[in-house]
């Protein structure tokens, strides 16, 4: 029994029709595009007479197999950033329904349901990223700051208080793309996430003295922007000597005053460290701290700090013995990328499988994904779920 | 003969009394604060019956001595910067109107005029620094450009065509403070200036690759910020290796995309070198060019390029004779930001002696210079002009 790699294919032209104008594919969360997409999802299903519903914020599902019994939910997001790719969300969804189509083409008799589920708004949106699986898994805290971003979306209370199912699930799997170059530049088709990164964040403050660029010589002065310089390089330095999967990021960076003829005098960025252990991510900015603190002049507060998710260990052992019987290479890794596996790993076994992005491309018209590393995906996919229906 | 140091004093603090409120002084170019301080500026010197003259954008002259002959200019600008200090600009002419007062108390007389001028508008302004002294130079070009600017001033085009007077004079000395820290470390009390810096800039792009700042590995990523650390720090050590007079700053720079989850893909900032000789600065801007081409995906486009002003020799030596004459130490040296001496120049002689600046600083309510070095100041003034006046 296989998947049907031209008819999955098919599937994701079709729902990739559905885009805004312009470069790529733009299906923003909660926008009408999302909601064709979701139409399209359904319409499809009841094509191959497979039910669906939808939740009240729209989470939509599609179930096959007995009713009764607590089921296996695989899948995705349909929504996407502005000028997005083709596979960020969509790959997901539509290989589960093609998991779908092919159990029900071979005539498997299920123990238990399975369902494919799209979940909305996934992207970074007003409501925050992840934010239909995280009603879906009744993780979010309605606050009056809550309420205010939501009267600004098509959602009402009520309906946010109606969207809770996890309970009828006992395992979540997501096919997703990568968004890095790791697969690519390992060769391996496919990657078995151990684990969603953690984040720790700070904010650095480096204090230098403004100055006329033409009157203070160079001994005299006191650049902030050079100590910050020195200060970036010692932190790459820092990252390096932990190695993969640690990353250290700083992309945000504000100069002041910011005028070609004032030597700085302060320089505001945030520092990222992403990583499978925050504790290991805590000694990174420590060592960093150390640095920074003996040997500049800098003012350093707590941003964010999130707890990395382990993914559920017998989902990974599954996934991987079910590369190896189908002899395709697969690598354990990190997510870099928040992703909806996040919110359900806190309700029950939750897995991921990554395939190649080509050059790492993501969130850009440019994302691709080989037709062989898809149906790879794909295969991986059914025969991790026809396990854990075996179990 | 000695300037009176109490009176001078007391004049500083009175055109002080005018400025806007908030921290620090306020008299910015062409406001009803700058009319006021010219209107104390000729009040004063009718109270001490020395004749003045306006010409038709404001530039105010007074002058003692014979009027049939060429004369000597003495001054600077009474205009500030937004919240900037007591001496930056007002010593000039505060400090000239002293060397008159002390002329004439001690009845000296006078083979040719002296006159002390305010320039108007010498800080940044719409019309561009030095305004007042640029059109009494006859150095403006008019254009659709400028007109365009003009028309949002006071000022209409026949007053600027009007404006020009440089003819009467030979020479033009300029007491200003240094807004450096060069004199302050050196223990010298007066700078003898002999050039203004000339400027140039480039703008440079350095290319990445943007990219999740979670999903790309530490060896995957083509960080430009990165890239742009050591283009700053081998920058520094490039100017260094040059020595002084020479300064190099990156004192503008903008990071694409910005964001705290993005490996930043573009930095653009502008390179500026400052010194006393255009050749060696362009030797300094190509090591740079050639480091950056060579180690980096770089994108240089030329900028600003200015000449240095040298000053004039004949005053230059004057004004060092003098300190020598009054056992005051002094340091030869440049001006790295622009003065109004730099429009005389094209017209004159034109020489500027500088005294220290606390801790560096300038355009800023902390400003300070101490009541000897501005005595010793006016006194080398005083004495450069009795030279002046003896040839």
């Amino acid at each position: 029994m296989n998947i049907n790699i031209e008819r999955l294919h098919q599937m994701l032209d079709e729902v990739n029709q559905i885009t805004e104008e312009g470069e790529g594919i733009t299906r923003l969360a909660y926008s009408s595009k999302e909601d064709d997409a979701l139409k399209w999802f359904m319409e499809t299903c009841h094509e191959n007479s497979i039910d669906t519903h939808q939740d009240a914020i729209g989470n939509t599902f599609a179930t096959i197999g007995p009713k009764d019994k607590k089921g296996i939910l695989i899948g995705s997001h349909l929504d996407t950033v502005k000028n997005g790719g083709k596979y960020d969300g969509a790959l997901g969804v539509v290989a589960g329904l093609e998991v779908l189509l092919t159990f029900k083409e071979n005539n498997i008799p299920l123990k238990r349901p399975v369902t494919v589920v799209s979940f909305r708004g996934e992207e970074a949106n007003i409501l925050g990223g992840t934010f239909g699986s995280r009603i879906f898994c009744d993780l979010i805290e309605i606050d009056e700051d809550f309420e205010l971003k939501l009267s600004k979306t098509p959602f009402n209370i009520e309906q946010v208080k109606n969207s809770s199912g996890y309970e009828n699930y006992t395992d979540y799997l997501e096919l997703h793309i990568e968004q890095g170059k790791t697969l690519e530049n390992k060769g391996m088709q496919i990657g078995v996430v151990e684990a969603i990164a953690g984040i720790k964040r700070i904010d650095v403050k480096v204090i230098g003295e403004a100055a006329h660029s033409g009157t203070m010589s160079m001994r005299e002065r006191n650049d902030a922007l050079i100590s910050t310089s020195k200060l970036l390089l010692e932190f790459e330095k820092i990252v390096n000597t932990y190695g993969e999967p640690y990353v250290g990021t700083v992309g945000e960076l504000y100069v002041s005053p910011n005028l070609a003829n004032v030597v700085p005098g302060e320089i505001n960025f945030v520092l990222e460290v992403r990583g499978i252990d925050l504790k290991v991510m805590k000694n990174i900015i420590d060592e960093f701290k150390n640095y920074a603190e003996n040997n500049h002049s800098v003012n350093i507060k707590e941003n964010v700090e999130k707890h990395q998710i382990n993914l559920s260990n017998d989902l990974i052992n599954l996934t991987k013995e079910t590369c190896a019987e189908k002899s395709i290479h697969y690598h354990t890794m990190m997510s870099g990328a928040n992703h909806d596996a996040n919110s359900l790993s806190r309700r029950m076994n939750a897995g991921m499988i990554f395939i190649p992005s080509k050059d790492g491309i993501s969130h850009n018209p440019a994302e691709y994904s080989s037709t062989e590393d898809i149906e790879a995906g794909a295969e991986v996919m059914l025969g991790t779920v026809k396990k854990l229906l075996a179990e």
